[in-house]
């Protein structure tokens, strides 16, 4: 397969990336991330998201350690070509490494930040055994 | 008002955060942009979405020049609290500088981006006697 698609993107000086990912079904905003090049064309050719971790510094494949896997229904660019939106199906229900559905869990209220999305599962059993996120 | 709210965000070296629009009533992801403490601070303080232009190196108060401005509905804070989440009322329902609702117009199909939106209205008309987005 052609990779001009991959160079229509405007990657960063550092070859990256924003990635938002949003639930097909419900349109709840879950995550954001990044990707480079590798992760985006691993994400297409395998209908997984997979991230590039800037703090490991390597491929994040979302879901190795957690068993929450995103399977991606599309693909999406936005009108300067240096943003993707994914719309993916969330294995598990929960996106983030706290144990709740979404990441933006926080709601900003009279001044504060508030915790407005409940824990689903503790992150010490969704991680039980195994490192990262 | 106190700021502390505004220290809790882990800003870019840059001073900045990604700020995502989405559409409260559907659901859709309008746009992505950056914010400073400045954008942020007046976004809560007016309820309209005010980013921050890297290219103009300036406040931009969305919809000063296409009328296309958006009511800020609730500001959420995701877990690693570097990603702002907008849920908007949308004015004239067009978030996208090139007259489509969502500036994610372009979803991958066969090895290329295909346009999936449609052009609600000719940019040439929003911006009548204007400059900028």
């Amino acid at each position: 397969m052609s990779e001009s698609w991959l160079d229509e993107i405007k990657w960063t000086d550092d070859g990256l990336v924003p990635a938002i990912a949003q639930e097909e079904v419900s349109g709840k905003v879950m995550m954001f991330a990044w990707m480079n090049r590798d992760s985006l064309a691993e994400t297409i050719a395998t209908g997984r998201a997979v991230y590039w971790s800037r703090s490991r510094q390597k491929l994040w494949r979302k879901g190795e350690a957690s068993g929450h896997e995103q399977r991606v229904k599309a693909v999406r660019l936005d009108c300067d070509a240096d943003v993707i939106l994914l719309e993916i199906e969330q294995c598990g229900g929960i996106a983030c490494h706290t144990g709740r559905k979404s990441c933006f869990y926080r709601t900003f209220k009279d001044g504060e930040w508030v915790e407005t999305e409940p824990v689903i599962k503790d992150p010490a059993e969704i991680y039980a055994g195994s490192k990262g996120k």
